[in-house]
């Protein structure tokens, strides 16, 4: 059951009334069950092209992203609508708004007792034909198959806090809007300039534009730090099992390594990216 | 219930006749309640002195590492009883081994169909005053009260790649022999040279010794590529949450920042300490 309220909040200056406002007090609501399935299943993500975001800054930056937000579901004991209605400003107009009880937001969220915000997004597609690169010396990542949620959140953390000009993920196993993606990347999912496609079309891709292609490899590579990466560059890892394919190491510009002197033979992926991007920062005297 | 076998395995060479060997087909078996336990909860590994590890590899490195493996219990649909034997070489005479089936084998493992054996081992005492450091110019990696499994072993990982003289962890929160930081460090727990001890206590070692100590901050920092770690050197990172307390901040050598150009200000942890050991062993030339 849910039914509408009325708020006076003149002296905030945000519309609330081109937006619906109502409340929903039952987990048995079709909209709290949609809610549950957008945020554990990939296929209804992608047949209903929307996605499940939790957080303030999460929310935040799905706008800053120029994503488009459909509704929104509060919990009035952990944030106001006060709250709520400055974290959308002017995204409010298009936006239907719904209070939900706390019974209701511990369940569908991960951290239930701080943000107490939940938004249902639309999908953007990430097509790489639609990719804008601003620049003509561009730093590109690369991660073909990465499958793990917190290793893809901290790949996109990293090319956020380089700048990176995009990342692009071939071959993709995982769904970017996945919730525990969303989460690791603190929210910048949104906001770096992502591209997806096959390894194939991201070779052709990157080589028709003339940029350097480093792929990580273990063997028959270069070290790392002897390469000159302020040209335009393209930095690529592969899965966290297996590397890189043949077909990303036979057309590379280079493959490099980073050196390993321990007992075990690999490095987290995420962390070799890090190493990797920041190396090229370093030698662009991370001018952005 | 329980019973004794009896293999023939002459032509391995290895002695067979010293461990017992018993075969487990209940999951109400005392033992396997106690694996469900070392596994489940740090208090019974602290209690017991002990703990639970998974893996052909993470056993063999245990090996390495000098720890004492008091028990086996491998799954023979997937591990050959030959194949054990060769994991253990002349450790086994000290082990007691048990067969286990497949269905409780599957129960306990996390990785249910590939590996095929279970350890139980001896806790080691990983106290700051028993550390030996090998070197007059060690290079040292320290986290504060790292708390998620996943990044602390992605740092150990980056620590054996580095061949850190000492991973030193202060404050911990997380114990180690968690079975989730094992898998994620893959096995590289018990190899790298780990101490544990309170923030006072490590600054104190730290500075006793004239280490140099380099804080990961956001504020009053200098870039990390400006400084210089060719002399001994001590990395810090602080929690995934808020960084380095300020009993780090105000006891440093210098603070160290990455510079962040993107629109959010943190990255992961583990691969913030990456990039900057990754800086100081290039500054080193990568001799180790």
């Amino acid at each position: 059951m849910f039914f509408r309220h009325e708020y006076k909040f003149f002296h905030t200056g945000l519309s609330i009334f081109a937006s619906m406002h109502k409340q929903i007090t039952s987990n048995q609501n079709p909209k709290i069950k949609f809610l549950n399935q957008l945020k554990e299943k990939s296929r209804i993500r992608r047949k209903e092209n929307c996605f499940f975001v939790e957080g303030r800054r999460e929310t935040s930056l799905s706008i800053a992203g120029g994503y488009q937000i459909k509704q929104i579901y509060y919990c009035s004991s952990i944030i106001s609508y006060e709250e709520v209605l400055v974290i959308l400003g002017n995204a409010v107009n298009t936006i239907d708004l719904f209070e939900i009880t706390i019974e209701i937001y511990q369940k569908l969220s991960h951290r239930s007792t701080t943000e107490g915000i939940i938004a249902i997004i639309q999908s953007k597609e990430t097509l790489l034909k639609n990719l804008n690169l601003k620049t003509k010396n561009p730093l590109i990542l690369v991660a073909e198959s990465p499958e793990k949620p917190g290793n893809i959140g901290a790949i996109l953390r990293t090319a956020d806090a380089a700048k990176a000009d995009a990342v692009l993920i071939a071959n993709p196993k995982t769904d970017i809007y996945n919730p525990n993606i969303i989460r690791s990347s603190v929210g910048c999912v949104f906001t770096n300039n992502i591209a997806t496609g096959s390894t194939s079309d991201i070779i052709s891709f990157l080589t028709s534009k003339g940029i350097n292609i480093y792929g990580a490899a273990l063997q028959s590579s270069e070290n790392y730090y002897t390469q000159d990466y302020t040209k335009p560059t393209a930095i690529v890892v592969g899965t966290e099992d297996k590397g890189l394919t043949d077909e990303w190491l036979n057309n590379t510009t280079k493959n490099i390594k980073i050196p390993m002197s321990g007992v075990i033979d690999s490095m987290n992926v995420s962390v070799a990216a890090g190493i990797l991007i920041f190396e090229a920062k370093r030698q662009r005297d991370f001018v952005v």
